[in-house]
């Protein structure tokens, strides 16, 4: 069964590597670092965007967000009311950013704001654990977010998303007194999936973890200046 | 964007209608509701479908669980450890169940407990709000959990899969206290998006609200035998 998918999708997939190429060579030439956050519905995606930026801040890093939503806007005013350059794309049904919409977004970037005055760009995908991995967007970095109210099985469960990511962040750990997470399964799967990926565990509504994490994405943004 | 998406996948779609009509067809024959259970990873599927078969079985009727997942049989594992009849199907990467997986997972049902003795079958389809709305199962209910800690605001994000919804289950009410979860405005999106599903507020695991949910579904197979 899945195999005729493959076939059926192919044609769009390689004309997105084509224009992830693209992308990936116009952030090095603006020297934008670009993160593709990925995860369920309700992981907490926007909070951890806002949170990171407000660390980023500090050392000086001026970021903008790219929405993508199957429908309305309501995380593009998230971000601009928190004084974060935001497009917002809807995808009208569609289960999954591409490579097209990216680049009318960075246009739109671009024309409002200017590449020059960004460092970092977030792409908040689509909450979907399973069709966004198919699709490059260009980017630096792939952030996988888990969060504890859905389980640790979920690696098992979802795993091409877990062996995909760069960095696996476990987040909403302030209520896991609240539910039956089992850390050590959680981390023996990813170690087993994707040993290499750094995983922080945070909670980013009460901001916990999260120094460690924009340390680390600060280092990672520096590299690929250097 | 999304009118290229819907021009490809539309030979599977319609591939797909004409297998859900067999599918109806079949299960109006043996007398079976099927209900197809859709949410986000995490949301409680599974453990909805435990509690809810614990309590039909004290009305006298017996369940079986189709269960999807990407990959892994952990949920088939859990079912049978139950006491019910459960097939596996694993999509190999494909975001969502069809027609065809179900068919072949019903002929096993059928070859091993027998479609005489199960008068429900949970299809419990990939954890996804996007993709497994437009793929009809031959279902008689489509029922929609979300949980708590999803957050408010995934109907107005993930609009068609509420729309589509026969009863929306909000899960997880047990945590509530540890959430800003707006319950008015959760209810006045619903109360656009679609007024008639009826809504329950349950936690799957400790039992709450349960009771009035299984009653209501319980009512709905008792109509689709009269």
């Amino acid at each position: 069964m899945a195999e005729r998918t493959v076939d059926i999708s192919s044609p769009i997939l390689s004309r997105n590597e084509r224009l992830a190429a693209e992308l990936r060579e116009r952030f090095a030439r603006t020297h934008t670092f670009v993160v593709n956050v990925l995860s369920s519905p309700g992981s907490g995606k926007t909070s951890t965007i806002l949170a990171t930026d407000a660390l980023l801040r500090e050392y000086g890093l001026r970021s903008a967000v790219i929405e993508g939503d199957i429908a309305s806007d309501v995380d593009a005013i998230t971000m601009k009311e928190a004084g974060i350059p935001a497009v917002q794309i809807n995808t009208g049904g569609l289960c999954h950013l591409e490579g097209n919409m990216i680049s009318q977004a960075v246009d739109a970037l671009d024309e409002g704001v200017g590449l020059a005055n960004i460092d970092v760009i977030f792409i908040e995908n689509v909450g979907n654990l399973v069709c966004p991995v198919d699709f490059d967007l260009g980017e630096n970095l792939c952030v996988m977010i888990l969060s504890v109210p859905e389980g640790d099985d979920k690696p098992v469960k979802y795993p091409g998303i877990f062996q995909h990511a760069g960095a696996v962040l476990l987040n909403k750990i302030d209520v896991a007194p609240a539910f039956d997470f089992d850390r050590d399964a959680y981390n023996a799967t990813l170690d087993d999936l994707n040993p290499q990926a750094p995983r922080f565990e945070v909670s980013a509504t009460k901001g916990t973890g999260m120094d460690a994490w924009a340390a680390w994405l600060r280092e990672q943004i520096a590299a690929v200046r250097a």
